[in-house]
C-alpha cells in the first residue's frame, strides 16, 4: 500500500532557501529505496518553512530509507538550518479520483 | 507554478470510510480544472479523519475548482460526514529532488 507523508519543516530564519536548494538536489537514490514522489515548496505566508509531501511505495520504504547512511548524512547536514519546529501527518493512500 | 495542498478532514464518527468513498469516486472533471494529483488515505491512529494530498496546476485552477457548480455540489452534499476539524497546508512546489 502506497504511502504518504506531508511535513513541516521550520528552519532557523533565513535558512529557508539553503535548506529548498539541499532537499531539491537530484537523488537517484530516494527512487532506488522506492520515493514514488517528493515535491518541495514554500509558502510566503510563512518565510521559515519548508513544506514537503512525499509518497512512498510503502510506510516500510519510507522507514527504511531513513535508515539509509547517505540519507543519514544528508539529514546530519541540513540540521544547522532546521529549527527543530517539525509538522504534518502520514497516511496509507487508498484511492485517488483521478483513477481507476 | 505547481501548487500543492495536504489537508485533513474530520469526520463524524464512524463516516470514515464513507468520505473516503466520495473523495476517490472517479472524476475526470479535476482533471479538467487542473488537478494533477490527488491521493486520499487514512491512519489507524486517527479512526475520524481523512487525509488528502492534491497537486495542481497553479494555486488559481485550486480556487477556480472550489467555485466550480459541480465541486460545489459534492461538497455541500458531503457536509453531513464532517466533524468541522479540518488542518493541513498549503505551498508553492518549487522543485523535487526525482527530476532535473
Amino acid at each position: 500500500m502506497t504511502f504518504a507523508n506531508a511535513g513541516t519543516l521550520g528552519t532557523v530564519p533565513g535558512k529557508r532557501d539553503e535548506l529548498v536548494a539541499r532537499l531539491t538536489m537530484r537523488s537517484p537514490l530516494l527512487e532506488q529505496l522506492g520515493c514514488l514522489a517528493y515535491e518541495v515548496g514554500v509558502n510566503d505566508d510563512e518565510p521559515d518553512t519548508v513544506f514537503v509531501v512525499e509518497i512512498w511505495e510503502s510506510a516500510e520504504a519510507h522507514r527504511s530509507s531513513l535508515a539509509d547512511p547517505e540519507v543519514q548524512a544528508s539529514i546530519a547536514s541540513a540540521r544547522p538550518l532546521l529549527s527543530g519546529a517539525f509538522g504534518g501527518f502520514r497516511f496509507d493512500i487508498v484511492g485517488s479520483p483521478l483513477r481507476d
